[in-house]
């Protein structure tokens, strides 16, 4: 495995790949969702490039950027087996002085976590495609944990006819449910035990759909109540929406995106289950 | 010489295509100019490939893309002997529907063409990059008529990492000095006439910076008071900025990018000179 931090170096190394390469970028600080990904990579493609870039960009100013939880030599440890490359670019070997281009999906980044989070999603759109212009994969690795980043990111590639295949990998979760994020290590052990509720609230979803629910409000009502049962969770939203259009629906006709975010303390965890 | 109408069709033939490609995207309704580009790029390249393309994106509402000049057959015969593949898709097949993602320079747009013509490099920029991912060129060719648009493709090229080397040909020129362009064919004989008034007023600007004039100040007067002399010319701007920034200067230090829009009826021409 090696490690390459700038982008002239992991051009040069792109060049003499033979056959496909499989493209795991991701924040660091990686748990086994992340290597879930890199294994897939591995299993499809001859070369696997994992990238490591905390991007300022897609968080807002009062976010929490610089507190993002950070261990490379972990990472690099977890890479190992499964890794070609790891690059690692510095914020200004992605962002040089003067950067000022900017890559923007409008419509399906309106709603959701594009909602509470402006701009987040531009800055995710900016720096993958920079990497994928940089790392050239033939398929690229995504976690359904961040359904709208998924979507996101596929529309940007299908629009602007980027040459990756983007692969889809589902959700990893904790023994008890609760889905696996770089963030989950902010909270405290009660929150961590009450931070369940997420998931509860997806199966509830789950359970109402399977015996014929298909009113929106009757199933947010219910997962509401569930998540308040737990003093230490603050809901940010819960919503049923169009899987395509990611816009707020009243009745579940075909598939529908089951998400939600819900702070804990100052940890904003989400997750999501997809209805058919 | 092939024409090829869709993407699948124009991603199957780049996969087979030896060696460097260079590409020429334009609007069609070819001129010289244009044909200057094909030439330099048959010159160094394996394969050409030229898009023709009216981009409505690039285009205000108020604009002329209805009655944008379109001759296909005139085209085609012009390409032919420089040319191995000519791209000339739908707006269909560019924009399909539900399109949704925004390729936009921030900083040197908000400035000439960009001040007056609002959106327009958003619409460049998008679409170019969309041929970029689509054709895959080596080296991609430019006119510096277009001096801004020139500058806000270069810096998408090095911001997104897009893999192309964008080459900035000279602009081609009619006998009395007129930049060529398509929309000189809007002019009527004495529009046409008094157009010269354009190239005229760069020359008194090289003059005058020959002679030691730096004050911008100065030089615009000048300059404003030659096209004045012209009856049926409107000035849109005059511009004497840094040749990097694209903000206007008062005093001429290095180099300075010359440029101005100048209008005859509805006809909107522009040209522009470095002075270093």
């Amino acid at each position: 495995m090696k490690v390459i931090e700038n982008i002239t170096d992991m051009r040069k190394a792109r060049k003499i790949m033979p056959g496909s390469v499989g493209f795991v970028p991701t924040m660091g600080y990686l748990h086994e969702g992340h290597i879930s990904l890199v294994k897939r990579a591995k299993d499809e493609n001859l070369t696997v490039v994992v990238s490591i870039f905390v991007n300022p960009t897609q968080f807002g100013p009062k976010e929490d950027f610089k507190s993002y939880p950070r261990d490379i030599k972990r990472d690099l440890a977890m890479l190992e087996p499964f890794t070609d490359i790891v690059f690692m670019p510095s914020d200004k070997e992605i962002y040089p002085e003067k950067y000022d281009t900017w890559v923007e999906v409008k419509g399906i980044t309106d709603y959701l976590e594009g909602a509470v989070r402006p701009g987040h999603f531009r800055g995710v759109t900016t720096v993958v495609n920079k990497l994928f212009n940089i790392v050239e994969p033939t398929k690229s690795y995504f976690g359904q944990k961040d359904a709208q980043q998924v979507a996101v990111i596929k529309k940007m590639v299908a629009d602007l006819n980027m040459n990756t295949e983007v692969v889809v990998c589902p959700t990893m979760r904790e023994k008890d449910g609760l889905a696996m994020s770089s963030r989950n290590t902010y909270l405290n052990p009660e929150q961590r035990q009450g931070a369940v509720v997420l998931y509860r609230a997806l199966m509830l979803a789950k359970e109402l759909f399977a015996k014929g629910e298909r009113d929106s409000g009757v199933m947010r009502r219910e997962m509401t109540e569930l998540i308040e049962k737990e003093p230490l969770g603050n809901i940010d939203y819960i919503s049923i929406a169009d899987a395509g259009t990611l816009k707020e629906i009243h009745r579940i006709k075909t598939l529908a995106l089951v998400s939600m975010a819900v702070k804990f303390g100052k940890t904003r965890l989400i997750d999501n289950i997809m209805l058919e």
